[in-house]
């Protein structure tokens, strides 16, 4: 945005992002998509890679981390952790198989493309971690979230993340050549650790405190007010336990699930009303088209894509294949979309000038097109799944 | 913060503003005061001139300045522009009274002080602009906006940016040695008539537009989405017309009071729950007590924060005194907070090396001592008028 008076770009940026959002979005519904598409497709069209007229500055990226902690903290609001625990074995198995396969896959078809051993590591290692948002947000809006299969791709998610961090861990210990067994492990217990804790007694600790917020606060909106301290406190705590600040978000909103008045969550809503397409509008304002200038690099990231996409459907398919092939379609297609954390593990491989510019652009290519691809494609295979949209209160004023 | 994970410093940034602010808040409301004070008590305490704990950076600007374009969105929301017009007579002669007596009397007590004659009218001019924000805060928390004195205030305080945009232009351009009055009352001319052509027919236009939304937009919230698109849209629109965005995003607000519904105010309230206290907090990080190492500096300090309270006293009440003794009270202590306005305009000077570092942090301390002082002040002044609160929706789930 070249020449515009200094206090016009706050308001003129927000404007573009947000209005933008919206405006594709409803173009994407009235052709029957998924408005998320739309508003990922108007960070790539207002981005770098067309008109040029936002470029993904830092405020941008704050916004965009305070939307998914608060898309996350309300998806948490609307699942209990009990029922979450009950499908952690079979999510187990998914989550491990749905990192396994990709890991394998971009590997090995990175060395038969003829890159370094130590790049193709880090292709795999990009094509690991799903970006639970992207399917919280498709399952939330579509009501789809109490769905048996919904349940087992959200405890998936989380401990693919928990996962996802101990595979970063090991691929840049080894390319700095500091690989530490007893760090590695104490790593990941305490990220295990800390999520198991949470999940199991985080509900219970709730159930005493909430009832009791109301009473004992003068402050204005006092539930909402602890509610964003719980959520920002164990975001915090999270990264401390080395795994994402979204992992404490959602943790937070699961463990106030059961005893959170309703007006907390309209409240929740009205922030990620706001700050939800600043995330999505985020994604795409990193595709960048012009890493592909020759055909071996677009061969290679049509390759990757078809891989990525293969390997979370049959790697986290075959995890829940006990539950029948419907099911362990929707698990498939819900643990597709990579989002922004195959990007964060390509920046950091770029960062440690282990991974090229252009297979930079490569692995974003896949982040956005499974995260374009995965919306549409789940309306498909949830078809014929009760919805149960939480109606908001629509009363009329004026 | 020093030595700290990085992706933990937004998080912990979030939590220390927010958690330190709903604390000091719950305190202040203990002790029968405001929750406002508190806040910017917090801001105070956790900024760098007590603890030292957080810098207002970046990302915290954004979303104060975020959260103080919602605030008076939301204040917009439950005023009537017919009703606001009513009282333009009024609330003009309040705003010019309120503009030249503090001018006046910084800028003589400047000289009696010693300063130079250009720092002088810069300390003047820093002592012009009331904050509208903290009032509305107060007033709407306290269910007063209504009352036909909140009414004049609000009007007087969007007349007072007009205002104050040229008296800081004069000041500036005077300092520059580029005094031209064709672009300065062709300033003044645009400024005033965005502002009036917005309030004269901006609920009409939204009269029609509205009912029409949520039929023809299938995205979800369409209204919300529209409000918001609206609220950016004006603020951009503002600053081009020379007025600050936070006016624009008042008169958005003002133009939709009439016809949005109730969703819309509940959901606007969620992210104001959320960023209002960056927007406080915000004030009380510029704070910063190491500015008054000598005693005169403190003297002069002291007499410019009695004659910023004076001069909006009386200047302002006796622009309203015809309404009789107590509204003339209100009047011109609601009129009374500074708060980020005047330190803009000193910020300037300071960027021009006319403003001394001492005068700077006078400026700031007079800004935040009268934005601390007004919500106390306003709460007894207006005791007895009668409050309409309006209540939330407050029903269980669980």
């Amino acid at each position: 945005m070249p020449h515009v008076n200094p206090d016009a770009v706050l308001p003129l940026t927000l404007l573009l992002v947000f209005g933008s959002a919206k405006l594709l979005s409803e173009i994407c519904e009235r052709f029957n998509q998924p408005g998320i598409v739309g508003e990922i497709a108007a960070g790539i069209l207002i981005g770098p890679s067309v008109l040029h007229w936002v470029e993904p500055v830092e405020f941008l990226t704050v916004l965009s981390e305070l939307g998914v902690m608060f898309l996350l903290f309300r998806v948490g609001l609307e699942v209990k952790a009990s029922e979450l625990m009950r499908v952690g074995g079979t999510a187990t198995i998914v989550a491990v198989l749905g990192v396994i396969t990709p890991f394998a896959a971009g590997w090995a078809l990175s060395l038969l493309f003829g890159y370094p051993q130590i790049e193709a590591i880090f292709i795999g290692a990009s094509m690991v971690a799903t970006s639970v948002g992207i399917t919280a947000q498709v399952l939330a809006s579509m009501g789809y979230l109490q769905a048996r299969a919904s349940q087992i791709i959200l405890a998936a998610a989380v401990i693919d993340d928990v996962l996802g961090l101990i595979v970063l861990a090991i691929v840049s210990s080894v390319a700095k050549g500091s690989f530490n067994v007893t760090e590695l492990v104490l790593t990941g217990v305490i990220a295990i650790a800390f999520t198991v804790v949470v999940a199991r007694w985080g509900t219970r600790a709730m159930k005493r405190i909430v009832p009791k917020v109301e009473v004992a606060l003068s402050v204005s909106e006092a539930q909402f007010a602890m509610a964003i301290c719980l959520l920002f406190g164990l975001s915090v705590i999270a990264v401390f336990a080395g795994v994402a600040a979204i992992i404490g978000a959602f943790l937070a909103g699961m463990a106030l699930s059961e005893t959170i008045s309703r007006r907390v969550i309209d409240l929740t809503n009205g922030v990620t009303e706001l700050l939800v397409p600043f995330f999505l509008v985020g994604i795409g304002l990193h595709f960048n088209l012009t890493a592909f200038s020759n055909t071996s690099t677009l061969l290679f990231a049509v390759v990757i894509l078809v891989a990525a996409i293969a390997t979370k459907l049959v790697g986290c398919g075959l995890g829940a294949i006990k539950l029948g092939k419907a099911d362990a379609l929707r698990i498939g297609t819900g643990m597709m979309p990579r989002g922004e954390v195959g990007m964060v593990v390509a920046q950091l491989g770029l960062a440690m000038s282990i991974v090229s510019e252009a297979v930079f652009g490569v692995v974003v290519f896949m982040s956005v097109a499974t995260t374009v691809l995965a919306p549409p494609l789940l309306a498909v295979v949830y078809r014929g799944v009760p919805s149960r949209k939480v109606e908001p209160t629509q009363t009329r004023i004026g």
